[in-house]
């Protein structure tokens, strides 16, 4: 039995997206490709006619945004939202703010896959005094420790409890809830999901600004396993530009 | 004893504002020049150095925007939010969608200034199958009756029971709570806080997009009675145009 439906939308293309850096918690602004991507992901709920009835967004401005643009173009803007930081990007630890093929050119194919894709090895922590660190940021003050650095299971061992124990609620009654995340995060969510093992979870990859709808039952077992994206075809070719990030 | 600082902020010039029509509970977006009052708000939080903590705003997107473009500019989009029925516009009855100037013109100065500032005389009721009627509205939907129209008494009667049972608690904590509201829910505030008569609220308008401070004390009376305007040489420009409205 079907209660609940859960949609996840990955922000358009960022600042940081468009410049090839690195940016995990660094909070930068939507391109206007991104938000035009979100636009259409506005469009894409209209004419799926799934309409979210809650919002969760991570502390991230190009998520925050994202909802935004989506939710006021499906005519949702009002819908009740909460903000949590447990849906957060994966913390990029050093590498943030640092250009991925500068990366991949100092250290090499094997180590930068590493860092990118690894399940459970984090890239170096990064200096709490440095610029992009988020150690003394007012929105994680209430953090018993802000982190230096995660791997993806880092970001699962988050996310995943979060999400059981907070968002599962909205969908077993029977509501039709929006994540607005990171790719991070919501791979963390969708490896859970789908059951997709530590080493398997390394090929998939979300598109942007386009909505993953996922029918759920009482378990939280999807009945369309893998989601169905609102646009399969641009899902397609989101993912396969996604797995080229770094190759420029 | 000063606990919590209040910041109220009306939404920036809206279309309907702009072609000068009765919006009340119709959804219309801000214009340009709201969206740049909006950004203006935002500018003056970070002058003033009062950074919200918790925001409120109606279940209006004029409202919802201004807290947006307010919050993102004083790097705050991330603050927890509410969305409430309550902190919506006054409800404006048959007049909704309909022109100031022409309504002036037909029903005489009279009439026009005892259903734009009478405390308890609403306009006649819309029909409820009306263009411009809330009775079918999805967010509306909890709702044991949406209102066909309302006066200021009505707006008082929803707006201060939310205010004090609700939002206060967060005054009480100590936090700065921004509410981005509308004209009339604000003055049904602003009555309350400052124990201002049902006559003299006739006289009170409030400028768009210039936040209004008040810090309060544990039983809410304004250690600053009249509140602060952050910009007060805007305020007593805006104020003397919402006045002149309908006078085109």
């Amino acid at each position: 039995m079907s209660n609940g439906t859960l949609i996840l939308m990955r922000h358009g293309e960022s600042e940081w997206n468009a410049s090839n850096q690195f940016t995990g918690w660094v909070d930068v602004a939507l391109t206007e490709k991104g938000e035009a991507e979100a636009l259409r992901a506005g469009e894409l709920l209209i004419e799926h006619d799934v309409l979210p009835d809650i919002l969760y967004t991570s502390l991230l401005r190009r998520a925050i945004q994202t909802a935004q643009i989506a939710l006021d173009k499906a005519d949702r803007h009002w819908i009740p939202v909460t903000r949590d930081w447990r849906l957060n990007e994966r913390h990029y630890g050093k590498l943030q703010g640092l250009n991925k093929a500068e990366i991949k050119e100092e250290f090499g194919d094997e180590q930068f896959m590493l860092w990118r894709r690894s399940y459970d090895t984090p890239p170096p922590p990064i200096d709490p005094t440095a610029e992009y660190s988020q150690t003394d940021d007012a929105r994680y003050a209430d953090l018993a420790e802000v982190p230096l650095t995660e791997c993806l299971k880092d970001v699962v061992e988050r996310m995943v409890p979060y999400f059981t124990e907070t968002i599962a609620a909205d969908i077993r009654a029977g509501k039709t809830v929006l994540i607005a995340a990171h790719g991070n995060s919501l791979r963390a969510l969708v490896k859970y999901l789908d059951g997709i093992s530590d080493e398997d979870i390394a090929g998939l990859n979300i598109p942007t600004g386009n909505p993953l709808r996922y029918d759920l039952d009482d378990d939280l077992k999807p009945l369309n396993p893998g989601g169905t994206y609102l646009d399969p075809e641009a899902a397609a070719a989101g993912a396969a530009a996604v797995a080229a990030q770094g190759q420029k």
